[in-house]
Parts: C-alpha cells; sequence; structure tokens
C-alpha cells in the first residue's frame, strides 16, 4: 500500500487513485495488447478507441451539443491565449476582455497583438478579490473573453457573463472545467489545460463551436488553424498520447461519481466545509469576497506573515502538502479540484482548529 | 509478468522495459513524496530537481556546449516547422532546405508563409528513396534545414550538410535524436519530439544556440518566442511535466547502455541484422538506396502488394507488431529506434526466413 499525502497543489494536481492504479496497470501493457499504453502508435486500433472513447464521454458528461468540436491539444491555455485573437481578432477589431486577475492579464496581452482589446470589467483595485458585476462592453466586440476561475486569487464565476448580440463568448477554464455542469451553448469556444481538474499536465481541451472552426483564419501556420486539428481528430501531428488516455480515466470516474452535477456537490460539500471553518476563525480570515469565492481555490491568511509562515511550516510536517499561497496574495491557498478527497478538507479543518486553539492559550 | 510483443511502431514507439517499471512504480508515489509523478506541481522541489536532473543528463549525454539552451516544449516538430521562420526568416530573406521526404515538405510549407523558402536538394525525383548530395545552396540563406532520418521513407543522412557562410544549420532530429552522437556545435537549432528515441508523445525537445534565441523575432507571441522559455527553464507556463519525467528515465537508461557512442553501435548491430538478411534475400528487398539507408526505419517490400499484405497478417498474429510501411512507400517498415531490443531483430529475421522458406517451396 502506498502512503499517499494531501496535496493541495493548484496544478498539477491530485489525481483519483482508482485512476492511477489503472494507469500503472498498463504501462507495460494496455489491456492484452502487450505494448504500454505510452508505445502505442496514435495511429492504431488501441489508441484510437482510447481517443474515440475519451472524446465521447468528454461530449457525454459535459452535455456537448454536435455543432462543437472537441479537440485534445498541446500548449495550454498560454498558447490559447494567443490562438483566439490570432484566429477570430483583426487589426481593426476590437475583443472585450473581463480582467479577473493574473491569468487574464496574459490573455489580454496577447490579444494586444492582434488587435484593439477592451476591459470591460475589471477587479484590480482591490487585488482581484472578486469578480466584477459592473461590466462596460465596447461598441461591437468580436468576442467576450473571461476566466471562470481565478487560481491564484481564489475567485469564481458564479454565472457566465451575458455578452452583446454579434460577439461569442470564450472562456479559459482551465481551474474549474468539469468541476459544475456547464452550459457550452451559451458560448463559442471554451479552453482548459488540463492539469487541474481533468487529468496529467500537457493536454489543452478546447471546446469550439464548429461556425468558429470555419471563421478563424486561414493565413496561419497550420498547427494554429483550429480547422486543422478538427479535420484529423486533434492527430496532425501525433498528439500526447498517454495525456488523453488519462484524461479518458478521470473522465470515467467522474461518470462513475455521478457526472458534473454530483461533481458540483461533491465540491459545494468539500469548500463549504473548509469556508464555514473560517468564517467561524477568530485567527483565519478568507482573502476573496464572500459572494465571489471559488470552490477550487480557497485562499486565506492570519494577517501575520509570520503566523502564516508558521502554520505552513507545521502543515507541510503534518502531510498537508502545497498550501502556500501565491505570492501575490501571500498566505495559503487550498486547492480543492474534483479529485480532492472530502477526507483531506475534515483533516486540514481539524488541523487549523487544533492549530487555531493552540495560538489561542498561548 | 507482463507479456510483451515486439512492437515495430514508427512512434510512439517502444520503451526500455527498465524505465517503464520505473514509471509504473513512482505513479502513486514518486519515491517517498506520497505523491505520484504525475500530481507534483511544476514548481515544487521534486520536479524541479527531475526537470534539472533531466536537462544535466540531456547536456552530458549529447556533448551539448554551454552557449546553448536545452528547451523541452509542446506542439511536436509540427510547431517547430513554423518557429523555426516565424523567428528566424523575414520577407526579404531566404531559407535554404533539404527536401528528402514528407516531413521536409511540411516544413519548407510552412516557411514559405513567412520568406522565400529556396528548394536546396530533393530526391523526390525518385520518390525520396536517398539523400541527395547534390545541394545548390541560394545566394545568402538566413538558415539550412534538413531532415536526418526520414521515417517514411527509410533514408538517413549520414553526415551533416555543410552550410555557406553566415547561414545556420537547422535540424529536424525527431526520429533519429540521441541515437548516434551528434556534432551539436555545427548547427544553430535541433529540434525533435521525443516519441521515437526519448520518450512518450506530448514533448518537444529544442537545442538552440543562446545568440539565436537573442535574435529571434521579439514581435510574436509570448509563447512562441524561444527567450521566453529559455529565460524560465521552459516554465512559462505549465510543462508537460510526466513527459519529461519520463525522457529522463529514458537518458538514464542511455547513460548505462554506454551514452550515444555504444547507442550507435548497438543500432547499427540491429540494422545490420535486418539489412544483412534483406540483402541475402530473394523474396524482400529493401526501398531505400544502399548508401542512404536509415539505422531507425528499415523499409522493405515483397514486389507483389498481395504478399505483402499476407506477410503483414501473419507477422501480426506472430507477435511482430505495427510492422506495416506507410502508405507513400508501401510494403513493410521496421522502426528499431534506440529502446528496440536486439532480440525483436533477431526473432525477425527469422520469421522472415521462415516465411521465405515456406514461399520458396510452395
Amino acid at each position: 500500500m502506498t502512503r499517499r499525502i494531501y496535496n493541495f497543489s493548484a496544478g498539477p494536481a491530485t489525481l483519483p487513485v482508482p485512476v492511477l492504479e489503472e494507469a500503472r496497470d498498463n504501462l507495460l501493457s494496455l489491456g492484452s495488447t502487450g505494448i504500454g499504453i505510452l508505445e502505442h502508435s496514435h495511429r492504431g486500433k488501441a489508441f484510437v478507441a482510447v481517443y474515440e472513447e475519451t472524446e465521447a464521454l468528454c461530449r457525454e458528461l459535459g452535455g456537448i451539443p454536435d455543432d462543437y468540436e472537441v479537440l485534445f491539444l498541446q500548449g495550454g491555455a498560454s498558447s490559447q491565449f494567443f490562438m483566439t485573437p490570432m484566429n477570430f481578432l483583426s487589426a481593426d477589431d476590437t475583443a472585450d476582455y473581463l480582467v479577473t486577475g493574473s491569468w487574464a492579464k496574459k490573455a489580454i496581452a496577447e490579444a494586444k497583438r492582434f488587435g484593439t482589446a477592451h476591459v470591460a470589467a475589471t477587479s484590480e483595485d482591490r487585488n482581484f478579490c472578486y469578480t466584477p458585476s459592473d461590466v462596460s462592453y465596447s461598441d461591437r466586440p468580436a468576442y467576450v473573453h473571461f476566466t471562470s476561475n481565478n487560481t491564484i486569487f481564489g475567485t469564481q464565476f458564479k454565472s457566465d457573463p451575458q455578452v452583446p448580440e454579434g460577439a461569442f463568448l470564450v472562456c479559459d477554464a482551465s481551474s474549474d472545467i468539469f468541476s459544475r455542469p456547464i452550459d457550452v451553448a451559451s458560448h463559442g469556444l471554451i479552453y482548459a489545460g488540463t492539469q487541474k481538474n481533468l487529468g496529467p499536465s500537457g493536454v489543452t481541451l478546447v471546446i469550439i463551436r464548429k461556425e468558429l472552426v470555419e471563421r478563424g483564419s486561414q493565413d496561419l501556420p497550420t498547427m494554429l488553424q483550429y480547422r486543422t486539428h478538427a479535420k484529423t481528430q486533434s492527430m496532425f501531428n501525433t498528439p500526447p498520447t498517454f495525456g488523453i488516455y488519462m484524461v479518458g480515466l478521470v473522465l470515467k470516474w467522474l461518470r462513475d461519481q455521478g457526472g458534473l452535477s454530483a461533481m458540483e456537490a461533491h465540491n459545494v460539500d468539500k469548500a463549504g466545509r473548509l469556508y464555514g471553518f473560517l468564517d467561524d476563525s477568530d485567527l483565519f480570515q478568507t482573502t476573496a469576497d464572500v459572494d465571489s469565492r471559488s470552490l477550487m481555490n480557497v485562499t486565506f491568511v492570519t494577517g501575520d506573515a509570520d503566523l502564516d509562515a508558521e502554520f505552513l511550516t507545521e502543515a507541510t510536517e503534518a502531510g498537508f502538502d502545497t498550501l502556500k499561497g501565491h505570492r501575490s496574495v501571500g498566505g495559503m491557498r487550498a486547492s480543492l479540484y474534483n479529485a480532492f478527497p472530502v477526507e483531506g478538507v475534515v483533516a486540514l479543518v481539524q488541523f487549523m482548529g487544533d492549530f487555531e486553539e493552540r495560538h489561542r492559550t498561548a
């Protein structure tokens, strides 16, 4: 039996144990093929079956309509930051961005290389501790881009932004993809690195309306046109085969958990236990506004940097790993993605209670 | 004991069994960390150590000078096809390409989007069955691009092209990287997908002279500038952590085999056994010219498509997998990358001898 500790990493992140066990058992031979999952040709029957099952599961769980392509690409959300404007924003056009943190800032910076990028809303005035409801769109934006969950600042949109007529909605869902039901039809393009909720790093899930695939610029390198990948089942070039296999295993596990609604209930329960403790605590406080809090990344501080450091040292020693907050916020961050077990939250709350008790009496 | 068969796939390809076993044993916990290799944060100590060890091994085995960067990127050689001209070929400039097969054709097609691409040599007149020695460079090429090994056509350059003064040499080494010693200093840029000789798919090894990193265009999306990745140890965004780990394990295995000179001797021996049989055979013949033959991909035919099909069916039944040749050549292809065991070649030669015997007496 392998000793496992509670891994609160913001990504790459903890994966379901049954998924890891299945991958482990197929590393030297995928089923009875006599060839490990890493070694199968992407053109062979065994991997094509893995790919097709993964895509089908993705469509089933996400309720993805037939007029959307499901692609498994490389390069992360960081590559989608530029591929989106490169394909859909010409020099005379404007795209609107909701700027809610570091990732949105990186996304808008790439858009500025191709056309006009308008800040339709921002929460930078209070260090991104909330998701803005006050949105001011430009006249005729080509698209509206938002980051559904902000890993670093611990905020999350509770509903999708309404977009002006003629624009389509683009969502960077890297840190909450498939953690709750998703209304795909209200989006033109959804992209997500899979390394938080869906698998390992090295795979980017792209869900894109077919009409947009056709509309994208044709005057681009082959690899940077969505149509290239849509035409070839993401196999224009050699895809990250093992990563796609892992995403498939995680999707099966998600289905076995009851799908996205059940997963949302599970995530509400997990984050609720930690927020509940934090709200009652005299020592710790959350950094995000209550109505903007993320179910994925719970950010909190004691208000005393030395005490934060002491807490982190003791927590690490007690087997709670990677709780350190991002330097832009400081303090602590507990990432509670799909695969993070509720037992880990219960144990953390217990540990934090004990820590607080010791510091009350000290 | 897992039953393993002989996997002649052109990539993703067979990996060393000890490498697969080590990966398997670290999937639920990397060493004693309590966190699997897939789940470690790329910013954490454990993965940073993996990364640094992998880069150091790569430098040691490849004899890579200090004035070269070693990067582990995503997107495969297909992304380097456009990143190379995007960074180094302006509209008024010319780059020279040695066109020796499908991959070189794809590479030159991307270059044409950015500047003038000159065919300095081609072997298309005889369906790419040789590597051309007759090279005619343009006046002042920015760089010269060649594909060191041609997976589909079974040819391989025996030595690096000499380039005109002022130009730098770019090598797509995807299918023979680290299969033999490499003179890095004679190149400006070497790139390779790792899924044939170095690991799984999803990682692209880029070895680039530091001076070129600085020279590359600054007017590009952040992810498409080599300097972005050079400045950040390939961690501007989340890297394909597991793939890099696997490359590290394969490099350790390569070192344990005696390094690149020993590996070349091993590869000469393996391919020599199969070519030796083919040269003596009355039934089978090779498709590549003798002096252009690849040590990595041995392509051969019977000259009778029905007999090829019969051979392939019987070979598959006998446990020799993925021997079917690419449709551009037909017949058979045995890919014998670093990790392919000599026992598999011996067994294949025996099987082919038996097949020939049966067809002689039939």
